[in-house]
């Protein structure tokens, strides 16, 4: 297999549109010299944009779509009016037919999402895909799922959803065995959901060689970095990453507030110039931006909707980097296995 | 009525037990020096950590208790040996037999709980009690509930929650008509759960004249202060409260690291030194320590196990406060005026 490897972009998603998508690609592939990309949106304003960036220009091919995706449309129209046609669609529909190895769009989730599901399928035995994003913590990153597709996930999904970040752990941190966590709640009156329970038990009477169960994680598990991939129901995981991100805003705003009280603490910021600037590369969200669609016959990112050029770039990269590893292949020898073991187990005895 | 209140304390509970109740109660006394406590525990224990604190001696009485509860006790087995003997049982039945106007302990969240339902019921009509959480935003506090007491709840558990959380923002923050939020997901494809939903439907048709019922927000909502009340059900809620917590300390953290990484830095941290102590006051996690038990007969606060002695004393100031503002009888008349509108609103036409 060779190494270069193409990815298909949906360059009308986002709120700017084909602006950010070809900045960001060409930040890719500065890291990535040897990507090709499919861009496929309005010919004339992807054309008059590549003349900005001739590298791009160069590694890319254009598609012509008409329809775009509006980014409020609600995914049973978006389906309805885009499939088939849209930017949105095409660029789904190039993974699968093997003109490229992932798709990336930071267009309207519910109806990439929709649209992926149409148009790839579930893998065998997936109920409902998950997305997975990557959550910056003490100990390096971490991988958090679902967080959004699927609400109110059962004891067996959960299972799965603990395969899948286990294998996109293995592609993306190179950890042979990563570890594991189920997310609940510490109140002992009443030590979380039946679901969870029972997703803990299965996993822990699995015992599979290719995952590391640790039992369950707490909310505040997720920044510490206790488990290599923590797994939750769309519900929870969705209110987790949002909470957590917007107590990373509002302490930025404290510490920008404090340091512009005196001129003492002007002067402080200008000596410890550097060390804001580490804190704000530690805490920045473009870094870890892009939301991983599992469970599906091939690889969909979908990015924030307003990403910036860089942000846009670390969803190629890690499509990128998923793609060069494997990750789908990773994922169905883990579940083929998964299946196996559970089919050999003997029976639980309580 | 007059001014002065009385407050049972659980001196037992905790991770440091007496010492931090007695040092807690001490700075809450100096603030409110016409409190009264009950201290229920071991008598020697009590009486020995008093003579450091010569005030709040003279402002308690000491009542003996030969059992205490273990902070990992299962709250079955805790209400089993416990139950009528234990600290926190008669901290507990001191605020029903209307000794104490509120409790506080620092003790086993679970058995605490389940202590309260026991011993002092439930409000006419309520299922399950909730956990509230002052939430401290960019606009000031929030009231967050549940974050741990009622897994899965109903829409009308959530609408419960709801007229419960605004009683209590009345109470705390003297706002005529709190607005409420109910916490949901933003991925359009799902739209969040059936019972969220629903729920909303109820508070809109109802459109109550002591909350103002502001519609869904989002994780990242709660760090903005949207809204003076977010309701969502205990896991998701638990989940939330603690990612922030982990969140803040891990950019604390990054912090400390970053300003201690060379000269440059540490000079500046000596000159911004006074916008560090602003920030951590606006992050300090003993601020806001105490989550209310609401929808009981009597008012019970839960302090963090591991709180400081401030800690502890804030959470004595949240009770003080509550019971100072008359937050029982707010809260029954609301729930009382809000069955009055849902018996007579026409029966919704959707």
């Amino acid at each position: 297999m060779t190494q270069s490897i193409t990815i298909s972009l949906d360059a009308m998603g986002g709120d700017d549109g084909v602006d950010v998508v070809l900045g960001g690609a060409e930040i890719a592939l500065k890291r990535q010299p040897d990507t090709r990309f499919l861009l496929f949106g309005k010919e004339d304003l992807i054309t008059a944009g590549l003349k900005a960036h001739p590298a791009l220009a160069a590694a890319s091919e254009v598609r012509h779509c008409d329809i775009s995706v509006e980014m409020d449309v609600k995914p049973s129209l978006a389906l309805r009016q885009g499939r088939y046609h849209s930017s949105m669609w095409r660029a789904i529909q190039a993974v699968k037919d093997g003109e490229a190895s992932v798709c990336v769009s930071a267009g309207n989730t519910g109806a990439l999402m929709a649209m992926s599901r149409f148009c790839l399928r579930s893998m065998p035995a997936i109920e409902r895909p998950a997305i997975a994003a990557i959550w910056p913590t003490l100990r390096g990153d971490s991988i958090v799922l679902d967080v959004g597709a699927t609400i109110g996930a059962d004891a067996e999904q959960l299972v799965i959803f603990s395969v899948m970040g286990g294998a996109m752990a293995r592609a993306l941190f190179s950890i042979q065995r990563p570890t594991v966590g189920l997310l609940n709640v510490g109140v002992e009156e009443i030590k979380g959901v039946e679901e969870v329970r029972k997703a803990g038990q299965i996993l822990r009477e699995a015992d599979l060689p290719f995952i590391n169960y640790i039992g369950f994680v707490e909310g505040n598990d997720l920044g510490k970095g206790t488990s290599d991939v923590v797994v939750t129901e769309g519900f929870a995981g969705n209110i987790a990453l949002k909470a957590a991100e917007g107590t990373a805003r509002q302490i930025a705003q404290y510490l920008r507030a404090a340091m512009e009280q005196s001129l003492m603490t002007k002067i402080g910021y200008f000596f410890a110039k550097g060390a804001f600037k580490r804190l704000r590369e530690k805490m920045d969200p473009s870094k870890s931006n892009g939301g991983v669609f599992l469970g599906l016959n091939g690889l969909v990112i979908k990015s924030h909707g307003s990403a910036s050029h860089e942000g846009f770039a670390s969803a190629i990269g890690m499509g990128d980097a998923m793609a060069r590893n494997n990750l789908l292949k990773k994922l169905s020898d883990d579940l083929e296995q998964f299946r196996n073991v559970l089919k050999n187990e003997p029976k639980s005895k309580d």
